[in-house]
């Protein structure tokens, strides 16, 4: 797998990080540990409520992304961990048995100006459900720049 | 437990969910399966990381968060999902055996002018390690206000 460095992170530069499929007993197992609304554990419940059938919690689907991410880029970049972002979205329900792509854009790259050894990479993290936008992120992500070790 | 109704998240209020501790084991289990970065999974890699020592995947803290939430406020709320939030932060390290104060805090509640029957309610989401900040959220929460079914 080629080696990522902090300047391959261009601005627009687009990572499909594939797909990701949505296992049923994973979802509501996450879900009775973090998140147990009635949408996201029971089946009836759920039919009846905005969603019309049993949804993953937000930070299921959160996990999920990031877990393409890692396997996509991080792993093998000089990564240093996220300080947070400004944008978390879930303009769709998930469902099991969905199968999702998952994509990162690069929206913006830069040396800290106190820190030359990190560099700052704001990015859109995305989810979709065909052509339908299912989650997305703004955050940042701070990486070693190689000048000095961090 | 007293139940909550929309009219009950005004703008200023502040919900204390508790104390939440930090599992080493379920840590490293979730870094494992949704966010498998050195610093996250090995113990070594992690001390000699800007962490300092084996540190909890944001998603993990925020789904802490997200529990002591619906133990807190949700599971006695006419809780109806989250589109998303406007940011998301993680100004500090989380490490196992943290015990963290987990609180929301109501910024804005109206009524949706299409549908009276949807409440949105804009808050902050916080976990303090003693009195440093260790994860921020301020997303919106969404609710049913009595006037008809949503």
């Amino acid at each position: 797998m080629t080696q990522l460095h902090f300047d391959d992170f261009t601005p627009g530069r687009v990572f499909d990080l594939g797909t990701v499929l949505v296992d049923h007993d994973e979802m509501v197992a996450f879900a009775h540990r973090f998140d147990p609304q009635p949408f996201h554990v029971d089946e009836d419940a759920a039919k009846a409520s905005l969603f019309g059938g049993l949804a993953a919690s937000g930070w299921f689907t959160a996990s999920l992304w990031m877990r393409a991410y890692v396997d996509g880029v991080l792993a093998r970049s000089p990564s240093l961990g996220s300080p947070g972002g400004e944008e978390i979205a879930w303009p769709a329900p998930v469902f099991a048995g969905d199968e999702l792509r998952a994509a990162m854009e690069v929206l913006e790259a830069r040396r800290s100006r106190s820190r030359p050894d990190l560099g700052l990479v704001r990015l859109r993290a995305t989810l979709h459900r065909d052509d339908e936008l299912v989650f997305r992120s703004v955050f940042t992500g701070m990486f070693g720049t190689g000048n000095g070790a961090p």
